[in-house]
């Protein structure tokens, strides 16, 4: 079908964009920047993959996020903690919403160009300490896109059977350069290796058995980096 | 409880303020610059309001929807047709998922500002033509915001039981001058009077027996200007 996908530039957008591209008729990328401390790191990766093949991207500015939302994943929260995401201290990078918004966007741009799907990289791995990753709110999120638009637009969760050490060993499949994306919550010159997102990549490439090309401002990638 | 308040500065959301203020504890007022054809005629009369009650008050740039999405009702779009609302020239006015994005935000503010409530003034005359104005689309996407926050955000809709006409009958109670109110979608020096909300708001002073204090381009508002 007409999708529209939503590419932060991380390891399992990016991975959804090129399964989308085998799987449906890609009429638009759209990529958020919202304010995070790490958007300005993530974007150039969303751009880069959507012009290898050629698609209408557009990067929506939701600056009023960085400016009147309360989550330390912002540019105006306090620091990012370092843990693994199941930790108390990881509710901190909530951004309050922020699926309902990118969701809610990405359906009325899907209804304006003529797609019926919206595509997001959920997985079975995505954490309950964000309500807007639970399953009950992508449930009603898909029904509210579904009854609200005139195509009946569809959320499209490619992903949510499997972990993202399964989308990692498929996207190497797919062609997938994962030096090509982008993790990091701090947003440094490097991925430090020590945040939730940088904990969980990590372990997607060593579940899978795959090389890690990622340089870790610590170092311990398993490439020669 | 703490509510955030959706204010156009339209008829029906300056007296959902209004209402609000005696009801609820008024922690924010959201007003959307989403690149329609009259946002600079309304939105000095947002202003208007949350000002004068001293609120909190933020306008949310959505230029993107004027760039990217397909409706008469934006400036990008083409010209807006006159006639009432149930003819199916209106579907051209439509702003594809419009409510779903404006609700979304208006969560996560909330979430960010410790409101328990979103309020929209969602009336019993919204229109079926605008499919996220259906009630379905509505229960849907109150439940995505239910369950999408940790606050439970609800959303909302103290006018669903009421005509426009019984919203102004309660505006005037509340002490509501409509003359500080803007609904023409043509966006220009007056209301044309002709066009689906103009004919709209017309019928609700009529029906009301209310004095209609607008000026319209054709004459015909039943006070003296």
């Amino acid at each position: 079908m007409k999708a529209v996908v939503l590419l932060s530039g991380g390891m399992d957008s990016v991975t959804a964009l090129y399964a989308a591209l085998r799987e449906h008729e890609v009429v638009g990328v759209l990529t958020f920047d919202y304010g995070s401390k790490h958007n300005h790191r993530e974007i150039p990766y969303a751009k880069l993959h959507a012009e290898r093949f050629g698609l209408r991207h557009a990067v929506i500015p939701l600056g009023f996020m960085g400016e009147y939302f309360a989550s330390d994943l912002l540019v105006s929260g306090g620091e990012v903690p370092d843990g693994h995401y199941e930790e108390e201290s990881m509710k901190r990078t909530v951004v309050p919403f922020r699926n309902g918004i990118m969701l809610s966007i990405a359906a009325g741009y899907a209804e304006s160009c003529g797609a019926e799907g919206v595509v997001i990289a959920a997985h079975s791995g995505d954490h309950a300490i964000y309500p807007d990753c639970r399953e009950r709110f992508m449930e009603a999120m898909g029904a509210a896109i579904r009854e609200g638009t005139y195509a009946a637009v569809e959320v499209l969760r490619p992903f949510i059977g499997m972990t993202k050490g399964e989308i990692a060993a498929r996207g190497v499949e797919l062609g997938v350069d994962y030096a090509e994306t982008w993790s990091c919550y701090k947003g440094g010159e490097l991925h430090c290796g020590t945040c939730g997102t940088c904990v969980e990549r990590r372990e997607a490439f060593a579940v899978a058995g795959l090389s890690d090309p990622t340089c870790y401002a610590g170092g311990g990638g398993n490439s020669e980096w």
